[in-house]
This record gives C-alpha cells, sequence and structure tokens, in this order.
C-alpha cells in the first residue's frame, strides 16, 4: 500500500498507455493522472512525456520533474516549465538496450545485411569482400552515457571509434573530437555515423545534406552510412533521401524521424536501403526505471540531493 | 623473392580461385600449384582445402599440411591423407569475422530484426514488447577458440551463456555442459542456439529434428532459434525445415548447408523465417593466414615444433 502522507505524483504523459507506469508508482506513493490533479497542492513530483502544456505550471508545491525517456527536450516545449529541478532517466537498462541496437545495426551495415537479404531472394550463393572491423571507422555523435557504453562494446569488436561532443569528452580508445572545430574532421574519419545526440536549440537539424557529404564515402564498406538512434528533431529526413539517392549514403538505419509515427506517405518506408524501426531502440521499460524515480522521490523528502540533473542551460 | 633453397609448397585447393594465397607464398617460398606437383620430392609443404583425393600420398618428402578454413573436416575426406602433421588455421582475424558473425546473428533474432523489416514492407509502426539480454539464454556448442570468443562477446551485452563441449571446457561467466550426458540439460536451458562445432563422425548430423525439440520454446523471444556457422554436415536441413514449420523453432540463421552451394530447390532459400548466407562467416582471408604459415614453414625447416596441431583421433 502507498504511504498516504507522501506527496503525491502527477503522471502526465501523451503518445502511450501510462497504465504500467501507474500500477508501478501507485504500490509506494499516491498517484494523480493528467487531466486530474492542476493545481492539486499535494503533489510533489510530475513524471511525464510530452505532458500536455502549462499544466505543471499549476502545481504550487511541485518539488520535482522526472522525465520518461533519456531525451528531454520533449519537456522544453512547455511554455509553462515550472523552474524546479529535472530529472533524466539513467538506466542501466536503457543504456544496454541502446548499446544492443547500435551494436546491431553496425554489424548489420557492416557485414552486408542488405546485401545477403538481397541474395537470398534471388537464391545467389555470393561471398562478398568482407572488411574487417578495423578497416572500419563508426563515429558516434553524442558521448554521453549512451554513447560511452556503446563506444565501448564496438571497441570490443575491433571497430575503430571516432567520438564528437560539444565539451570534447575524451575516452579511452576513442579518438575524441570537439564542438563545431572539430566536426569536419570528425565526419572525414566516419564510415559510419552514429547519432546518440541530445536535442537542443544547437543540434536540431545538425543531421542535414551538408554534414552527410562530409563522411567518407571512398572506404571498405563501398560509401558511409548513417544510423540516428537519438531523436528524430535532429536530421532532416528529406536530406537523408537526397544523399541516399545521389550517393552521398550508402545506407541507413533510422529509428527515429521528424515526425513520429512515420507518415505512411514517407519514402523512407519503402527505401531498399533504409531500415527502419519505430522509435524501438532504447524501450523506457516502466519495470526497470519507476523503482529508482520513486527512489529519488524519497531521498529528496529526506533532504537529499537528487542526481541526474538536468542542465537547462545546455538542454539535456 | 623466394629463397629457392627452401621445399616447395604444393597449394591444392578446389572450389574457389587460389591465386592470391599463390602469390603471397611465392613471395617467401617456391609454389607449385596443384594439378602440377604430382610425387614431386622438392615438396615440404601442402596447403589446402577440399584437395583432390590421393595426391597428397603421390609426395615423397611431405613434412606438414596446413588447412585453409578452421574446419578440417574436408582433409579427412582423402583416403590417401598422408600420415604427417596437419596443422589448423588459427588466426584473430578468423576468430573476429566468426564473433561478428554470431553477435551480429545474435542481436539480429533478439532485436526481433524479422519482425521489422516485415513491419517496414507493410509501413506498420508498433514497437514490439522486447526482452532485455540477461532474460535470453545462448547456448554455444563448441568451446573452442571460436566459441569461447563469441561467448565473451555476447557476455558483455548482457546474455546469459551456456557452453555444451564434448570435453566440459570451462570458462568464467558461461554455464558449461558436457559430453552427451550434458546435453539435454543444456538444451533444456538454451533459447538461441548457436552451433560452431567441428565436424566429426561423432557430430555428423547433431542438429536434427528431436534435438530442436528439446531448445527451450517458452521464452521471452517467443520461440527457439538455431544459428549453424559451424558446418553444413552438422546439420540435417530437412529437419530444420520441419522444425520451422511445426513450431519447434522460431527462425534460423544458417552460414551452411548439407551441399554448398545450397542447391537452388531448396526451400531455405524461399523460408522467411531463415536467413541464409553463403559459407560467409568468417573468411578464410589470405592476407591474414598466408604469412604465419609461411613463418611455420620456417620453423619446422629450423626443427622447431609446428603449433596448433589437429587431433587425429578427435578429428579436430
Amino acid at each position: 500500500m502507498p504511504d498516504t502522507d507522501k506527496g503525491r505524483i502527477l503522471l502526465s504523459v501523451t503518445g502511450f498507455d501510462p497504465r504500467r507506469w501507474y500500477e508501478l508508482f501507485a504500490v509506494r506513493r499516491p498517484v494523480v493522472l493528467e487531466p486530474e490533479g492542476a493545481a492539486d497542492p499535494t503533489i510533489h513530483y510530475a513524471v511525464v512525456w510530452k505532458q500536455r502544456p502549462n499544466v505543471l505550471a499549476t502545481l504550487p508545491n511541485l518539488k520535482a520533474i522526472f522525465s520518461i525517456g533519456a531525451g528531454v527536450d520533449h519537456l522544453f516545449a512547455d511554455p509553462g516549465l515550472p523552474d524546479v529541478p529535472i530529472v533524466r532517466v539513467v538506466a542501466d537498462n536503457l543504456t544496454q538496450y541502446m548499446t544492443e541496437y547500435v551494436v546491431w545495426r553496425v554489424l548489420d551495415h557492416h557485414r552486408q545485411g542488405a546485401l545477403y537479404r538481397s541474395q537470398q531472394k534471388r537464391k545467389v550463393w555470393h561471398e562478398a569482400p568482407q572488411p574487417a572491423a578495423d578497416a572500419v571507422s563508426v563515429g558516434i555523435m553524442g558521448l554521453g552515457e549512451l554513447g560511452r557504453a556503446a563506444a565501448t562494446a564496438l571497441l570490443a569488436l575491433g571497430f575503430h571509434v571516432n567520438g564528437w561532443s560539444r565539451s570534447g569528452t575524451r575516452m579511452d580508445g576513442v579518438t575524441t573530437f570537439r564542438g563545431q572545430d572539430g566536426l569536419d574532421g570528425f565526419l572525414a574519419a566516419t564510415d559510419i555515423l552514429v547519432v546518440i545526440l541530445p536535442l537542443t536549440p544547437a543540434t536540431r537539424g545538425i543531421i542535414d545534406h551538408r554534414l552527410l557529404t562530409k563522411l567518407r564515402r571512398d572506404n571498405p564498406l563501398g560509401g558511409a552510412v548513417l544510423i540516428n538512434a537519438g531523436r528524430g528533431g535532429l536530421q532532416k529526413d528529406a536530406d537523408i533521401l537526397r544523399a541516399l539517392d545521389d550517393g552521398t549514403l550508402k545506407e541507413a538505419s533510422l529509428d527515429v524521424f521528424e515526425t513520429e509515427p512515420l507518415p505512411e506517405p514517407s519514402p523512407l518506408w519503402g527505401h531498399e536501403r533504409v531500415f527502419v524501426t519505430p522509435h524501438a531502440a532504447a524501450t523506457s521499460d516502466a519495470a526497470h526505471l519507476a523503482g529508482p524515480m520513486l527512489d529519488q522521490m524519497d531521498a529528496c523528502d529526506r533532504g537529499e540531493p537528487l542526481r541526474h540533473l538536468v542542465d537547462r542551460e545546455a538542454g539535456y
């Protein structure tokens, strides 16, 4: 049974069914499901995913906001976002899922999955020349928790790994590049580009045709590859299509899109060199994430500091 | 220039163009290409892949045979196989390729590649429930160099790993099973079966319908999966098809087949839950393998012992 003396949780999500989250929270703390709860002084915490705008602003005693999902850009779309601490999701489980997705997609491009699936359809038995992993450079944009874990897994498989970040985060075994000045050098040394950036005003639309032309096309894979596991707002869908069709890109794996769900008329659905997943790279699994959130709320009630806070200035 | 005082190499291969091997050997030692070289007393070493029968038996001064490829079963098909040491290929490069293949295929089944490719065709945006890696057990049959390297990579990704071998090889982090007595327990604890066994009289046809029925079907993946990256002779193609169609197997990735190239009429080509590659999991790359072979020949000439010898009794 929940402790009814505890401050209540407002659960405010759009785009998916919050029932699982509701049930898991309710075991330990009273929960209010939006659209109820406006202006409720007994609500101390909000757990949100693309919350309806201007609702959080009505809560007089809100202590902190918890984001479902690794990105927090959805929060900043709310003009009435209160000035309280925002907690990001950091979970082994989420990192694990993202690492799997990145390694899976890198290997599928590296090991020529599309070619072999096409040969199978035509009953063609032909072994294609296979570059070694150490002849291929994977470049990761974004070296936070998720990017570093993916880099570690790719290094273990023998790939060269480049990393690019705003702050120039360094990492053993990874050739790192920093900020705008380092971007061209990073791209020129990268065969497979993996995007795990946060979406901020500075990164919105960064994956455009001009950027893609700077990747290393003349490589043992026979072309440059894009993998976006970050946010759809980072990319320009139309530029990716143009890059695929003019030879700038060989193949792409896209888990995110400018508009989600990906609209039915988008040519990305049917493009034979694009692999589409429905924003499924790293599931925010309620069973793994609800417990740590409740622990942080309890810690906050005891006056302890919150961990994994979002830097509002940086936007992530 | 090759040292012409050195004993010559007989290069005897069928099924692929040996030119690359010839060129690489010729830099350091004189080479004779089959069908030349029969009964030649100046030939001291043979490098073979599915050699024509009874040719090696004619060489009076043969010191050792080197197999191209990790398996040596092709050698024993020669009734005139001379009683000289046989050297297996052991190369980082080969191990690396095999590890990539195994991780690629395990992740593609684990992350539901077939489902998402099918959804993409139908423009369906639906995130399927995704089990965590630690809820899935990968069982590796064969814990030699290749099996152990694959196990290490899968453990790093968070999978449970079981291992089965004739001798009961132990390995940190892997639940190991030994011999005939351990086989049922191994299979009952395995969701994704990875076969990297050597082909011997004891293992021929081991992957049959009866064995596949012992895998754990009631699992978070929704069925058992087979990945054969070993030898086609280990499996019964017809039994795999039957297992796919009667619900024993959910999916399979097959790199090897009873007859290779896979015959055009085989229903495996067109089966929607089978992924076919043309014996391409681990290429024997001449550029990586020729040098170490030449080093071993030089060492043998100096009277040093050969390494990576095949145990004729065990057949591998």
